[in-house]
């Protein structure tokens, strides 16, 4: 059996040993393992894959002893139930629906929730429900509580927004805080907000990218996880151009996902530390 | 209607202008426009989008009295028919089938053969004929003949080597030649040959990459489309190169597609001229 | 003896056929040529390398002829004359120097000019002259007029901004119309302003970049020529994103110093054409 | 004063549990602290930067009385003094002598030995001495000698060959083991030996790139730090794929230097784990 130790706390001197000492006294097994100091906040990080007979509860109340003030997860190392919210494109959510069909991803997607219903066909075919909740004529509130009915049926680990292009309330955002991954179509803090292939083409960038970020209350300014950009020219127009990013966007997702199931990202001061 | 005007001939003065004259004599629109001199092989390639009142073979009966050397070709734009050709990996077919479905792609995919038949239920999934031919006790050319038999019934543009782990004897590559495109899963010249990922691992390089070439009958040596690399480092063992690697040759195996099916590759001297 | 051909113009059909009966007419040679319809606006554009027995004068006439409303400039290719201006860090003047020792660049710098005195020792090195002028006890306008008067003494054919921490007046910018390059440290339109590291460090974003564009009297704001990025992580602070940043900033404004002084740059709708 | 703790050994359990109770018990801060397992070769690398009031070799004797099949090496952080050896091309070693100029490396250049004098001059300018050693009339041994004669005065950290277009043999190599880097201008194992830039052309590749590595008795084969590639195409010939590749070749080269004098780079197995 495979554990995963993540632990963050104000840093202070021997930490490490601390930590140390109390696994290698309960007789377990580091396979691998990454710390970050975060120097100019004083602040600690902690990830290792451990393994050995271990009782979580247990291991957990004796690093607590240790390490009074620090936060200590321990869990098991375990298929994460995703719930996936689209609209109308494909290609973020066939890239997942694809990695989670080869084993790419060890994921369970529970259900695919979107505002339009041209999706359907293609989430069905890998027998997977799917929602549609027509927006139109509602209420932001009101379509996010529908969602969120659905969504409290399935208890997801994560909330992958594969290019849903609603705006989230906080209504939504702060039940599911640092659960929800985003992919915006640009490399933030460039061109937040709507279409940001048609800013891109009449600023007449040569390169366009692609930010993963956790969803927080502030439109496109949640915790980045993965960038990642692409060239472009003059010959191309907007279309071009978005075209061309679905790949980046894509991948980009998918970067961040992987990370998000292996648990690897902490959280703090809006910025990511990936570990 | 749109049609796509190739040219290649010997480099000599005028070509340009004799194009020109023949389509502005002709009321041709010319949407846009690429050449490309090869000033060490004396050579000339050419690539454009027309439109207008045209037929195809009165106009290339005109170019061709102007131009009696070079080879001309006009064909309708339209959509392609691709075979494609696989054998247990899902990411570079199923990248091709959601990009097919969401219209990313102007092709219609045939059907899929391959050597495994772990892919029919993706495949069929899509309404796409799945052939699924064991090669195990065949030798190479009773295996490619077998082949060979489905697709001339088809008779596809292209024919798209998704992963597929077999080496394809002359028997096979010069039935179609420069229609065949292959993904391998190295920066080649590095890495020809039998897993690459395991000698990046060997070697401790630190990036991996994929190309796209068509296939002639030199081993992993065909004319490079495209290319593409991604980072990697010590803490990465040979699985997960070829995990990451994954996403790279999907995106250049799909990159090398896309300039297929709109006419873009020239071949000469075992090299792309890319218009 | 080489001549570059720039033509710019409203596009109509016919344009190439009219451009290469008069060169072909005129038995000029043309080693290569690239066009670039934007549809969008209507617009064309045009780069040759021509050579041959040519008068620049009569040829321009001919052509002016043949297109009344185009923009037409043929000029001899020969070395370009730059001036450097620059603050105190050395990494993009230093490249721009060892560029032209080596002959990577064809141009001559004919001075730097800073409002720090740092880097005098390095130019002079190289036997350039080194123009101080402190700036800190003058207004905007009375720092550039005596910059402006050096110049004038110069008569460059580009402005090159190596990292000078300065903003620019309508005063100065305007004098010198899409000839003055500067690399932003960020990737415009992201991080505008003062201390980029600095707010991508804040921001927590994963790439950093650097932007060369033409200086136009909107900050940050004026034709981008090339943009570039480089990874960063949770690890870095801002002075390393800086010292990483360096590299990236060099290579671009040096990417872009070539295209420069190859006349390959158009600018349009504030957009670069890069042909 | 800050230090730099690097220790590899056989993997066993506890081994960060010893590391860090030592340093605690000793009341020595970490600043940062990376560690490594291979869990293919059963292989521990630690680094971490130390500070406090200690002495090395009572450190040292503690530590390895505690992890006795260790190897354990403790340096005080300090400038490193190095050796660039050149040929004839200006860009990496201008690179390195503008590093330094402008303190963007912490390093010292000893000086440079060259089989070319045309680099002289460069070097002077910088206040470096140059030795111009021309190897056309003499065997590679007493070439070589007579370079290891002159790097024996100055005792050098790494050697840095910046371009140094000779190959080296055991007789050099072997003096300096895992401490002479070399930039091979492609992406190895790409393109081993002579001209990989008329190789890559003839090859008609779509990147290039370069790699450093530590320089070993097998030609092109020693253990790579880094690689990185840029992109060309079919308009490029051999002459504009290395000129373009020359940007990439110092960048890389560069990024090497970095690690190594910051004592990041661990060797094993031929390859290269950075910490």
């Amino acid at each position: 059996m495979k554990y995963i130790l993540l632990i963050d706390s104000k840093d202070e001197k021997g930490l490490i040993y601390k930590i140390s000492k109390t696994l290698f006294e309960n007789n377990i097994n580091i396979t691998n393992e990454q710390e970050f100091v975060d120097n100019e906040n004083n602040k600690f990080f902690y990830r290792s894959e451990i393994s050995g007979e271990l009782d979580i509860k247990d291991l957990k109340n004796k690093l607590q002893n240790t390490l009074p003030l620090a936060n200590i997860k321990i869990t098991q190392k375990r298929t994460k139930d995703v719930i996936i919210l689209a609209t109308k494109e494909a290609h973020a959510l066939g890239d997942i629906l694809i990695k989670q069909y080869s084993s790419d991803f060890d994921i369970n997607i529970q259900c695919v929730i979107a505002n339009r219903n041209n999706l359907q066909d293609l989430v069905e075919k890998f027998n997977i429900p799917f929602y549609y909740i027509n927006a139109d004529d509602m209420d932001r509130v009101t379509h996010e509580n529908k969602m969120i009915e659905i969504i409290s049926k399935y208890n997801p680990d994560l909330i992958i927004l594969a290019k849903f292009m609603r705006i989230l309330t906080p209504n939504f955002v702060e039940k599911y805080p640092n659960k929800i991954i985003n992919i915006h179509h640009s490399f933030l803090p460039a061109f937040i907000g709507a279409n940001p292939y048609k800013q891109a083409y009449k600023r007449g960038v040569k390169i366009i990218g692609a930010t993963a970020h956790f969803v927080n209350n502030d439109l496109d300014d949640g915790p980045i996880i993965e960038q990642d950009i692409t060239r472009v020219n003059h010959e191309m127009n907007w279309e071009e151009m978005r075209n061309k990013g679905r790949d980046v966007e894509k991948n980009v997702l998918s970067r961040a996902i992987k990370l998000a199931i292996e648990d690897r990202i902490f959280v703090y001061d809006n910025k990511t530390i990936i570990l």
